[in-house]
Formats: C-alpha cells, sequence, structure tokens
C-alpha cells in the first residue's frame, strides 16, 4: 500500500492504513484515507483496464490485483431527454450503476475493499447488509476465494435472500435490532479475523470516488452544477464528494459540482439534521418507504455527510413515496428501470424546482444507484397496463385500437 | 445509410437496405447485411463514445444518432477461475452481457434496429418475445419516442411480464401458436407501418457483431480458441460469426475462434439438425428446459446457423437441465450469475471436455447473455443454504461454527 494514513472525518487523529480502524478510536467517527492531491489518470482503453488501474494514481495501492476484478465501474452516463423535458430542466444526465456486475453501485467498494483485505492477509470477509451491498460482496467473495459472512435481517424477503445465497456465503439471518448488527459486526470481525466490508468503511468510499471521476472523463471535465445521489448509510455520497475534491486538487477540473443529498421521507435521518442545523443525526424509530435501498434508520457516516454539505455548500432533500413512485416511472420513460431508490433524484429534482432552487438551465447528474430487478416488490404500486387477444384477432386488434 | 445491401444467405439475392425485407423474398430465408471486409475501429475512449461510434466502419450507417443510445455494450470479459480450475481447464473467459443497459445482449441489436427503423422513417416498432428481447425493444421504444408493440404469450408469468410493462409500450398479451407469431408480427408490420425488431433480423445480427468485436480487442487480438454461444432463434451467433469473419477480412485479426452453438436438451432444433447432418431444421413438438431464454421450438435462423457451421467448421451441442444448473452455481461461484440460458456454455465445456473434444489447454470465451435476476423462478430448483440466529447469539455461532 501507499504511505497513506486512515484519518478521523471528525477529530483528525491518526490511524494505520494497516489496520481495520473504521472508527476513529479516539472519538468513534468514521476514518477516511487520507486525501490524495496529485496523479492523473491512466489513460489505456478502458476494455483492456479496470478502475482500479485507471484511477491508480487516486487509490491507496501501489499494486494492483486485477484477479479481484468483475468488470465493475465504467458505467454509462446518458442524458435523460424525457426527464428533462417533463422537469423542464435543459440537461439531466443519469449515472447508470444497474450496469455494474452484481447491478448496483456497491461493486466499485466491494473491489477495493477486498483488495485492501487481501493485503491485510485476511482470508475472510463479511458484510452487513439487506440487499445490494450483500449480493456484491458475496459475488466477489467467492470469486476472490474468501470465506464469506453476510449478516442479514430475520425477515428479509426471499426475492432479496436468493440472490445473495446463489453466490453460496454463510449467509445468516439475525434477529434483533438491525441497527446495532453493524457495530456488533465490526466486534465479531475482530475477534475472528472477519474483515468486515460494510456499507461507509474507507475502502468503500475510495470505491465510489471512481464514480465522480468518470463523471469528469464523461462530460469531458465540463462540469455539471448538481450531482443528486440517494442517500443511506452515507458511504457513497462521501466518496464522490471525495472524488470530485480530489481531482480538483489536482488540477484536473475547476470546480467542485453542488452536490445533494436525496432521501425518503419515510426515513430521511440526513435531511432531519441538514434541516434543523444539528451536527449529529438522530436515529429515526419507524423507517417506512418504498425506497428500501436507502431505508437506513441511523447512518453511520450521517454526521460526517452533515459536516461535508455543510463545508462544500451541499444541499440535503427528502422526498415522498408517492413522488418516488412517480420518478421511477419518469427514469423507466428514459429506458432505464432503477429501484425506487434510484427514482429518488428524479423526485429530488422536480421538489428542487417547486421550491426555484433549480432554474431549469443547469447541467444536473442523478446517480441511479441499482436495478429495478432487484426490488420487484414495487410492481404491485404502479398501475402497470397491458392488454389480451388472440392470435387470430391480433391484426384487427391493432389496427383497431392503436 | 451505406451503398450496402440486404443479401439472402441462403440464395444470395439482393434486397435493398432501405426495406424491410428480413426474410428473402425468393427462398424465405433470412437476409443479412452485406460483408463490410475493410475498416478500422475508431479508438476513441470508450467512456466518452458509443458502440455505433467506435465501431461505426464495420456497421452500415453513414451517420449515427447517438441520442439513442443507454450506453449498451462494452460489456467485461473476465476470467473465471473457479470454473477453469473446477473444469481442468487453462483460460475460459465470460463476456458478461448482464452488464447492459436493460441486462442482456439483446439491447446491441435492439440499438442498431432502431437506428434503422428511424432512417427508414417509421414512427413504430414492435417485437415478439418471453423475455429479454421484449424488455430492451420497451425501453430503447419509450426513450427514443417510438410508438412501442410488444406481443407476448398468452401466460407469460408476471415476473416476466412486469419487467416489460415498466416503460409503458403498447403490450399485448397473444392467446394462440406462439411460433406463428414471429411471421404473423412482420404482417402486421407490414399493413400497420410497424418496424418488428425481431429476434435475427439483419440489424440485430449487426449489433451482435460488436460482441465479437470486444472480444477481440479485449483479448488484445489474441484470439480464443473457442467461442460458445447459447442459442435460441439464432440471431446472436450470426452476429458474433459474421462480426469475426469481417475483423478477419480486415485484416485485424488472423483467425477466426471455432464457434460452439450451445442449446438446451429439452429444446435443440439446431443441435438436431447438426447431428443428423441435415440442411433445415425441424419444429421441436414439447420444448421444455430450465433454461427459458432460449427455448424456442422453431428457430427462424436455424437453417442458416446450420450453414454456418458447416462452413466454418463450428461445433453444436446441447447439453440437460441438471447440468445447465450445475453450470449456473458454477458460474455464480466466479461472482457472475446469469440465467440460466447463461450457464449453458459452462455445461457445454464440461460435455465437450468429457468427450474429450476439450484438451484442457484451449482459451474459451463463454457468452454470458443476461442477468440472473430475469429469471428468479430457478432459484426454487437449487438447494440454497441460509442459517439462523439471534443477535445476541451471533457471537457464539460464528465463532463456533465457522
Amino acid at each position: 500500500m501507499k504511505e497513506l494514513n486512515l484519518v478521523c472525518t471528525k477529530c483528525g487523529i491518526v490511524h494505520s492504513i494497516k489496520s481495520t480502524y473504521f472508527r476513529c478510536q479516539s472519538c468513534g467517527e468514521p476514518t477516511e484515507v487520507e486525501k490524495i492531491e496529485h496523479g492523473k489518470i491512466k489513460t489505456k482503453n478502458p476494455l483492456r483496464q479496470n478502475i482500479m488501474e485507471r484511477y491508480q494514481e487516486f487509490l491507496p495501492f501501489k499494486e494492483i490485483d486485477s484477479a479481484l476484478s468483475l468488470g465493475e465501474g465504467f458505467t454509462p452516463l446518458v442524458k435523460g431527454y424525457k426527464t428533462s423535458k417533463a422537469l423542464e430542466l435543459n440537461d439531466v444526465y443519469f449515472k447508470n450503476e444497474s450496469q455494474n456486475p452484481t447491478w448496483s453501485f456497491k461493486d466499485r467498494g466491494t473491489l477495493l475493499g477486498i483488495q485492501h483485505a487481501l493485503k491485510l492477509g485476511y482470508k475472510r470477509i463479511g458484510t452487513v447488509s439487506t440487499g445490494n451491498m450483500a449480493v456484491s460482496v458475496a459475488a466477489y467473495g467467492s470469486k476472490a476465494g474468501f470465506e464469506t459472512f453476510i449478516f442479514v435481517k430475520n425477515d428479509l424477503a426471499p426475492e432479496k435472500l436468493n440472490p445473495i445465497a446463489i453466490y453460496n456465503p454463510h449467509l445468516i439471518k439475525v434477529d434483533g435490532d438491525y441497527g446495532k448488527l453493524y457495530f456488533k459486526s465490526l466486534e465479531i470481525g475482530n475477534k475472528n479475523d472477519i474483515y468486515f466490508i460494510n456499507s461507509d468503511v474507507p475502502f468503500r468510499v475510495e470505491g465510489s470516488k471512481t464514480i465522480a471521476y468518470e463523471i469528469c472523463e464523461q462530460l469531458n471535465f465540463d462540469m455539471p452544477d448538481y450531482v443528486i445521489v440517494p442517500t443511506s448509510a452515507g458511504g457513497n455520497i462521501r466518496g464522490i464528494i471525495k472524488g470530485f475534491d480530489e481531482f480538483k486538487s489536482a488540477g484536473l477540473i475547476n470546480k467542485i459540482p453542488r452536490i445533494v443529498c436525496a432521501q425518503a421521507s419515510g426515513c430521511s435521518p440526513i435531511t432531519n439534521g441538514f434541516i434543523k442545523n444539528h451536527k449529529s443525526i438522530e436515529r429515526i424509530e419507524n423507517p417506512q418507504t418504498i425506497a428500501h435501498g436507502i431505508e437506513n434508520p441511523f447512518p453511520p457516516s450521517g454526521n460526517e455527510v452533515l459536516r461535508q454539505l455543510e463545508e462544500k455548500n451541499g444541499l440535503c432533500i427528502s422526498v415522498d413515496d408517492e413522488s418516488i413512485l412517480k420518478a421511477q416511472k419518469l427514469l423507466a420513460s428514459d429506458g432505464i428501470f432503477g429501484q425506487p431508490a434510484s427514482a429518488v433524484p428524479v423526485a429530488a429534482i422536480e421538489k428542487l424546482k417547486k421550491q426555484k432552487i433549480l432554474k431549469g438551465d443547469e447541467k444536473i447528474v442523478c446517480i441511479v444507484t441499482g436495478s429495478g430487478l432487484k426490488y420487484t416488490a414495487a410492481f404491485e404500486r404502479h398501475n402497470l397496463r397491458h392488454y389480451n387477444t388472440t392470435i387470430d384477432d391480433l391484426e384487427k386488434f391493432v389496427a383497431d385500437k392503436f
């Protein structure tokens, strides 16, 4: 590894990068890899390199094990013509993270986490998750030959359990307070030599930086005004902010987009803190939203997200389930079927437009975090339409009806 | 469009490229775009171009409308270390087409088909499909602003119907002989000005060529010995063969890999024809396989696939459901969860190894056609494992059990 440290995001105390001190040993807040202020993109053909290779100078590894890669990242940035038109905006873009190996953004951070675990000599990895992250860690863990532990909620639906189980991890349903499981897993990890790649660990944040790097490249370094990120634990938005920040320090871009942390009204601890101008978040007691992917009642990086939004003039906004479902259909009209959490930025745009924070001439990037196939229960909430006829009547049916 | 023609794959009769003569007006066999024998790759950063732009010199368009793209293609080619080891082979690679915008290879051909439809002035498109293709055409059709018709089987399960309906096409369930619907749709299309982008139309074949082009680039033009393609209608394998053929003619590669057409035993009309050395396929009366994605009882390009395999010294092989399910788990152990049809090449390798056609030192590319999330009913056929405990007992459970 490079001669960098893990630094507490709040108090700045330094921890060794050759450790799993992912929470500060002094104040308990998340640590992160020291900021990298210099570097350049290794501009080889992306068809013959992976994200660790391309952005190596901005990542904490001297040497890279490319055998760990499943071909994550390099996801498309697609202009949403229909969404732009419907919301009366010039330029809405979608960064489609559903085109990752396990169909969510989590694969970037998992790759980096596994790389770190390997450097530290671990043979076992794990995670606590109810969805995308569990699938991702199970897939990469199997490929890399780790013994892989996945802790999930006791009541996880089979539609979410099976896509984890197919990769054959030690999949354990845990009865009890899910919020406590994050911290419990770190304890168990320390005692049993399991490297837990949880939602906001420093190397997951390093992985998410590459989303920002790719947006810069894809827009030819002509920066967007806003980047809107569905936010749960807070690891992804931290990574995206850090990525832009590092590229600016390195002189690759001139400006950092305004970052919007987007949550669901039914579970919005970070927005609550932001509105009240608090320094720390409060636990949500009865979270309830269709956007399960971001339904985290007590985000472990919540305080750090509040600090970042304040420091960087960011925004925070919450949207209700009805507007999320409407946004999911709008996103689909542009050809992208995202999970409900992925539609939250589109709903956020609509709200920001109504609040006149957005005028209409801004360039906006929405992060589509994962595939709509991940949460098919949402179909029931849509009034989806089809017709019935017979092969003999089909010709007349089409001619008469349309 | 370029000054090319549509040519019958069997009798060679020429049809205008400014038509929808996708079947020969003389012999009824499929037509294809004339072979392109010269060209080079436009080697811009793939993060800032699409497959139509990169491979434009090998595609039938002078001008390209990039607004139609959803960021299809440029999918990873990943080495399968666990599969290689389990099957005692040196080099098995997976071309993971599940990382496309609608999570299957179909998006490549849909993009090209829509481009053609637009050039011909169509405002309506359609397809006949039970799965991947319906989703793909619905997504691209909506994005491009076409009125989109999707004809599906009457008994299509909701898990397949909803992911089509979310894009809001004219989705029509048709009661009657599904095999006849392909030909019926072409009639209806002609009468109602609907451009049908069916399974093996010439522009879908043009889209599939780009799979071969990318494999060449990703292996740095050091060609594999075998490429194994799960085969249903025959459009995808035709495109892959044509792609290698054109790159060889253009001098970009020295050799064409041996192509293996892989089918499921429960529906293997092409393998049956191949084994009997027939010139044409016979309809399968009661198709029955877990690999629904390739369950086509009368592939419209079946005869042309037989001709190509004979001409190019290809192979054809079928594998049973039990071996497909085993292969799906093996593929997942390498971190890739493919739909059952996508596991067919892995099962084919095992059979070819047993038959001593494969020695073990070959470099083999398997096409993973689509995501395992597309067909979750297959989970029931696996004996997937999980454990139960409580948060208080978790630490002891992990320490004792593992």
